[in-house]
Order: C-alpha cells, then sequence, then structure tokens
C-alpha cells in the first residue's frame, strides 16, 4: 500500500468542508479568463488551500500542482496534483457530478489517488494496491472497482463532456468513434471515469485536459482493470487528449479509431 | 393544498424500494424496441407498478398513463402521468441525474407532482400551491423552490440531452438558442427541469417529449416562478418540443429565438 485510506478520507474531509456548504448556495462565480466563461467558485479556491494543509502536514517535503495555487517542490519524487472541483460548471448548475480529485505521482508515475463527491457522500479511491468505493453510511467494507468486460466498440457506451470541445480533425476523430459506440452520452466531466473503474461505462474520452484533471483518476481506473493514455498512446499523466477504456481489447480499438484519419 | 405531501412521499417510497437496490446492480437492461438502444431496466416495470399500486389504494376511479403499462381511466377528470425512471441511460451508466416522475393533470392542467432522486435522496414536488424539495436526512422545513431572475439569453444557462435529438430545422432552431447563451451544457435529463425550478440553471429545452416525460416536471417549475410550454406556445401537459424558463421574459426571448427561422 503507497497510501493509506485513512489519509486519502482526511484530504476527502478537508476539501468536502470548504465544497459541500457552498454547493446550490449561489456563492460567487468569477470568471477565471477574461474571454469565455470559466467559473471558478471561492469553494475551489478554499478546498484546495484546505488540500494543501493537511498534505503538507504530513509531507512537508513533498511536490504539489494545484489548479488554484499553482506548483510547489516540483523536484520531488512524489507529486500531489489537486484539482479541486473538477466540474465547476456541473456544480454551479446545482448537479452532484463534480468531484474532487486529488493523485499522487511518485517519478511521474500516478500510483494512488481519490475522487470524492461529498453530496453524495461518495468516495472513489486507490491506495497503490487495489481500487474501492465507498460511500458514507453505507455498512461494511469498501467495495472493490471492477471494470466491465466489454471489448467491443458496438457494445460499448461512451462519455463526453460535449463534442463542441475537440477542435479539426480532433472533432472528426471523436465523431469516428461516437459513429461506432453502442451509446454515447454528454457530460459529467470526471464522475465519468469514476464509472469507467465501477464498471458502469466503457470509455471515457476527452481533449485537453490538464494534468490535474486526469492524474486522480488514472490508477483509479487502472488498478480496477482498465486502460488510460493520452490518444498518442503516450503516458495519461502528461495529459492533453485523453482516452480511458474498460479493457486493453476496447482501448486498442478506440485508439485505432482515433489515429485512422 | 391539491395533493397531501405525505401521499407524494408514499409514492416516491414505493418507486425507491423498486428502482434503488437496481441501481448499479447490473440488473437485466432490455431493449425496448428492435431498432435503437433504448433500455428498459426491470426497475423502470416494477417501479411504475408500485406507483400504480399507491395510486388506485388511495384514488380507484383516477386515471393513470405510465410509460410503461399503458392507460386506464383517461375519461376521469384527475389523470396521474408516470415515468417510473425518467434518465434509463443515467441509470444504466451509474449515474445518480436520473428521477422517478409522476404528475397530476386536473382537466388537462398539470396541477401537483414529484421529481425524486432517492439516490441522493432528494425530493421536488408541487402539492398543488407551492413548489418544495427535500432531502432525506435533511433537519427542518422543506425549502421553497424559487427559480433565478435571469432575463437575458445572455446571462443565462441551458442545458439539453443532447443536440444530436434534433433533427432538420429543429437542430437549426436549437443552435440558434445555444449560441446566444452564456453557457449550455448537455445530458442530465429530468435533472435539468428541477434545477431550474431551483435556481440553479434557467433554461431547459428538449425535443420529442411524451406527457409522462414533462407533465409532473409543469407544475414544480411554474410554482417556482419559472414558465413551461411547448416551442410553439401551447400547453406543455401536451409534451412534444418543451422550453421551460426561470422567468416570463427569458422564456419570451428563448421562444422567439426558436421560432425565427
Amino acid at each position: 500500500m503507497i497510501v493509506e485510506k485513512s489519509f486519502l478520507m482526511q484530504i476527502a474531509a478537508a476539501a468536502a468542508a470548504e465544497t459541500l456548504p457552498r454547493f446550490r448556495n449561489a456563492g460567487a462565480v468569477d470568471n477565471k479568463y477574461a474571454v469565455g466563461f470559466d467559473p471558478v467558485t471561492e469553494a475551489d479556491r478554499e478546498a484546495e488551500r484546505a488540500i494543501r494543509q493537511v498534505i503538507r502536514s504530513a509531507y512537508p517535503d513533498h511536490g504539489i500542482l494545484g489548479e488554484e495555487h499553482g506548483s510547489e517542490n516540483l523536484d520531488h519524487s512524489h507529486v500531489w496534483v489537486i484539482d479541486p472541483i473538477d466540474g465547476t460548471r456541473a456544480f454551479i448548475s446545482g448537479l452532484p457530478v463534480w468531484g474532487t480529485l486529488v493523485g499522487l505521482t511518485i517519478d511521474g508515475k500516478a500510483q494512488a489517488g481519490l475522487m470524492s463527491q461529498p453530496f453524495t457522500g461518495e468516495l472513489f479511491y486507490c491506495d497503490g494496491e487495489g481500487s474501492f468505493y465507498e460511500r458514507a453510511g453505507d455498512a461494511g467494507e469498501p467495495r472493490r472497482l471492477k471494470t466491465r468486460d466489454t471489448t467491443a466498440l458496438a457494445d460499448a457506451t461512451l462519455f463526453t463532456t460535449t463534442p463542441a470541445l475537440y477542435k479539426a480533425g480532433k472533432r472528426l476523430a471523436y465523431d469516428r468513434l461516437e459513429a461506432v459506440v453502442r451509446l454515447p452520452r454528454y457530460g459529467v466531466d470526471c464522475y465519468a471515469f469514476a464509472m469507467v473503474a465501477a464498471g458502469f461505462v466503457d470509455i471515457a474520452v476527452e481533449t485537453g485536459l490538464q494534468p490535474y484533471d486526469i492524474v486522480a483518476l488514472i490508477p483509479i481506473i487502472e488498478k480496477a482493470g482498465g486502460v488510460v493514455t493520452r490518444w498518442d498512446g503516450g503516458p495519461a499523466e502528461t495529459a492533453g487528449d485523453i482516452l480511458a477504456a474498460a479493457t486493453p481489447e476496447l482501448h486498442r480499438a478506440a485508439l485505432d479509431l482515433l489515429n485512422s484519419g
């Protein structure tokens, strides 16, 4: 085991204390960029601050890379990668399908991580050995996550945030993939990747991700039996265009189609 | 008050007893139609059966119109309109944004209704006088629902299931609307309409709805201050292409744009 579950839960609790009271509470919504619409709430900033505090207290020399407050100690072998609220648009729209993402890379490879959805009380996590799900209030041990055994694109359900995000040739590549799967659906950001790990969705595909959008999810998917890489087959830790699939065969088939243009 | 809250909660509980144990439990997924992919789970059928039982016990002569088990007594002034699981694709994908919809029409006008999301424990309902939200485990009185006061399209967030559902001229109409709103997002079915009523989303727009997809939501939106009609301005109870908006001004502006082609 690389990270104790209790430590991951401590991180999730610190974040939830900042996000949950502000969810559906009409907090201030800023625009991060002058052009376009990329809301960042106070919850986002405060949650990352709280997460950093928990990590620094336990591992003062570890690196930290966050969406809101930048980076520190990135020359350390161990780097924590934080997205306090993945799915800020869902958050401001009142939808409980955003998540807090915190992953740990060791020498550049994602090894452990969590996705927490505090409104539903759900925690998806990888401790370095296995991937697990647990829900606040549920009795018994955490449930081990296992991807579905889908190998054919024609049998696959696929999620992406929206086709509108794919530019030029990437849109054509995405459209090729969407055309052959059984069911394409849009929306839900990190939640789609969690559902791949949990065995309810077969493919999650996105374009233009940042490391903090995906690092936490990589070990959760991998230790559940799935495969997640860049579209060029490179390591998902370097982010960009990302493909996650339930099985190696399905991943290969989807990757081939994305790159067949 | 037209319907007691306790009766609506009885309906929600009967449905939840059938849906919740089957959510994320890999139950049998049928294809309702030979062509295409329209999953209907056992949960769908059993939940509607349970809901009908509750209604029949209390009001044996009322009409009932359901998605799964057809219609009865439709010549009665009071007709209950049931969608046991709105958002079956979300349901089978493990996403907690489906809902059980039950509405009551009196002489063709939707007067009361509920949307229940049992995984999150949420109940959105209209008793005929006001619209309310309550969540299992929350302390205190139900919260009164109130739409946002957005009047300009440029300030509006908009949800639709997916643009791919709009055919020919309707797609052009939808695209005109999407082009001018602040933030368009896809997915989440009935949950988007509930978020309009709750004041977190400004516009929900759909095409090709059935009465059971929308009747329950009409009074919830209207008694929260919103407006919901067909695209041609006709009563939403007759379903088809539906537009819900947070304010009369916003509804007017969106309707004008949809019909400006």
